[in-house]
């Protein structure tokens, strides 16, 4: 069912309302801001003036629930000071993204921006901003709860109550007792702090032993997602070097991370960049695009530079040409095959470096067994197809050996790159089907010219 | 550095005394677990003897962070009263997992284990290892902090204090209310209620507005992830169809199901099964690796028969020959780029349904735009290393119409696949490299034939 942009607004009128006057608590701005998408697919304008008109709290929490595309919109459709305001109702992770996103849009504006906040948030804001995407930093809210190792719980409760009064915190599920001095010691679960009286001091709790698992700002953003999965963590508190409590990450960022990585292989595993795709202008995507293809056309042409090794083989043997694509088709498939599980398994943690000899083993081993089948089956058709039984010899020799390729470099080329440091999602289709192109055609002309010649 | 097998059991040995004895709290059943692995490349039997010492608890709970291959050892290592007491000692969720994949080594096992449980547990567990895979039923856990909204605040925490005591419940982040016939009403975060006298009643509670978002334990697992991240839930309640609560889901499964997830679309992109991966047998992954090679290994053959459709024409132009496979592999390369991300963006929800004519466009156009530029470069190339410049016009030809072939069917098929209810990441690739090898042949060759000859 597609609604009409009138019936659309109606629907959106009333859900903000019933979502300011409480009167439906499952609301959540994401439910808003899928409606102003929507609404945006009919008319840019109209959407931003709806937006316009939500109270300054509503209008930050559906703001950050948009797509990366509306960033633009509402920055030329907002002024400083209500950026700033909004800005401010934020959490200061979502306000450190939406700076962020500002910044890539117009840098003098976010500037402007964090000008008109506050002293103590704008420096805030600007030492999360620093941190890099890849960073633990970048994905941490300063708002939390912690308690002082010298502090009765019932003091640290009171202080809660006055956060949460004053609409500062939320989702609090940890205390995290710190030192004086901010040095994090550990973790209490709040349901461990409702079985305590007030009166029990934090020293005695940590005394008994808590969690102080933590991971440093500048930490890769990826062994932060290790750690949440393996140890099952809905939330991880974040320190400096020095060991002093900075934030703490929640689940839903760790679910967007986790997201994002995968996104991330399977893109680049397909020759598409991530970041591209999200841009509004086809332009932009398209020449990202091209980058790739623009190397897949050029490994192309060294195959075929291979072929015209042959052209002599080729004109006496019409059937050749006919059959070649065969080989260089199967090794590269098969050489996808190993290429993907083993980028997979290699960003899980399933591999190792130590691993790298027992995964290639493995790929050349179920390459052998493959091939061999496949081999034969080719082979018999060729024969039967061409009445040339030696033809069916040379393709089934060229499959077994162009599938042996495939799996050997399939498994090599990711580990080889994640050595050198780089990306193995990145580029290692390219490379592994220029390798599986010029082997699958080499071998299959080359056995050819040699034997049936 | 690589730790011999003996300095791998003294530190095994070390990790476990320390976490016995609870004098490192950091430490996490998964680091002990991580370790077994370890062991078990160098010596299977001994990585068993040595989980065979663990106490039960410990034992229970480094056991599910294993991987899935673990388990048929342990099956057999094991007897049918310490897999019930291992089974009894875990999260329900953590034990319904457990007795599932004994099933599938051995049904009578499993049964056998059932039939030790208490009976509340064991029906217990045979309500929630009826839930399908891909069901929220399957990955809930049934213990979880409940409340009957007649009840003061202060007479539940005495309730959660027994549970506590008893180690019945972990990782209470809210209270679920419910009426005296276990309807769901609504989630409390703890936090509200540590805020609250002892003396409050729920219903005072319920009726300032609670949040009593839910899903059916029968819902699809996708779309626990699709709610658990649009509305940032760290965990989320799950009801029957009556709105009964029978348990929730907690943010560790749903890290799970986000892998799991990307992980089953990248492997089924490339023509891999993921389940089939995870086993141990090379023969059993060849297998289902195989499976998608012959399929490919068909659509190969149906394109070198669209290329004998012109031996003729081969055989009076070699150069056709040597250059067929350039067209083809740009076809197929730019559509993987627009299948996968048509794939991805239709998984993560940002491509609707009444959006396929918008993406197609969009996939045509970018098609479009690289097409030509791709066009002009190899028709240039081709004539100057020919010197046939209808040659050159030929090739260029074929790339446009093969580009946008693989730009409008790589966006299609996975919509397609998707209305009627396929999973689009499957066999998608072979459908699309079908379509681009023939067309980018047939394009190429038929235009040969009738401009050059």
């Amino acid at each position: 069912m597609k609604l009409t942009s009138i019936e659309l607004i109606k629907l959106l009128e009333n859900k903000v309302q019933r979502y300011v006057e409480g009167f439906d608590t499952n609301l959540h701005p994401y439910d808003i801001a899928e409606l102003l998408v929507e609404l945006r697919n009919y008319d840019e304008k109209v959407y931003l003036q709806e937006l316009a008109k939500f109270p300054e709290e509503l209008k930050a929490a559906v703001l950050i629930e948009l797509p990366k595309q509306c960033h633009e919109e509402f920055v030329e459709h907002f002024t400083t000071n209500e950026l700033a305001e909004i800005t401010n109702t934020l959490d200061t992770d979502d306000a450190a993204e939406l700076i962020r996103n500002i910044e890539e849009i117009d840098e003098d504006i976010a500037e402007e921006v964090l000008q008109h906040l506050p002293q103590e948030d704008r420096e805030n804001l600007e030492d999360l901003i620093a941190f890099g995407d890849y960073q633990a930093g970048s994905y941490m809210q300063t708002e939390l709860f912690s308690a002082f190792i010298d502090e009765q719980v019932g003091e640290s409760i009171r202080r809660l109550k006055r956060l949460k009064a004053a609409k500062e915190l939320d989702s609090v599920y940890q205390v995290y007792v710190i030192s004086r001095k901010n040095k994090f010691l550990g973790s209490i679960p709040l349901e461990d702090l409702i079985l305590q009286g007030p009166n029990v001091h934090y020293k005695e709790l940590v005394k008994e032993g808590v969690n102080s698992v933590a991971v440093n700002a500048i930490d890769d953003i990826h062994d932060v997602v290790e750690i949440a999965s393996n140890y099952d963590m809905g939330v991880i508190p974040v320190v400096d070097s020095k060991g002093k409590l900075l934030g703490r990450i929640t689940s839903d960022d760790i679910y967007d991370i986790i997201e994002e990585r995968a996104t991330g292989q399977l893109y680049n595993l397909a020759g598409v960049n991530d970041e591209a795709e999200q841009e509004e202008s086809l332009f932009h995507i398209g020449k990202h695009r091209a980058f790739w293809l623009g190397i897949n056309l050029f490994t192309a042409i060294v195959a075929s530079v291979v072929i015209g090794l042959f052209d002599t083989t080729l004109q006496s043997f019409v059937a050749l040409a006919v059959l070649m694509p065969i080989v260089a088709s199967m090794g590269g498939n098969a050489g996808t095959q190993t290429l993907t599980v083993t980028v997979r398994q290699m960003a899980l943690g399933d591999i190792s470096d130590d691993d790298a000899k027992k995964t290639i083993k493995k790929e050349v081993y179920l390459a052998l067994m493959n091939g061999s089948i496949f081999a034969v089956t080719i082979g018999l058709i060729a024969w039967a197809w061409f009445s040339i039984p030696l033809l069916g010899v040379v393709i089934a020799a060229s499959m077994v050996i162009n599938l042996i390729t495939a799996g050997f470099f399939g498994a090599l080329i990711p580990l080889i790159l994640k050595k050198v440091d780089i990306d193995p999602a990145v580029g290692s289709s390219v490379l592994l089907t220029t390798v599986t192109d010029i082997v699958g055609f080499f071998s299959f002309l080359g056995l050819a010219t040699l034997i049936l010649l």
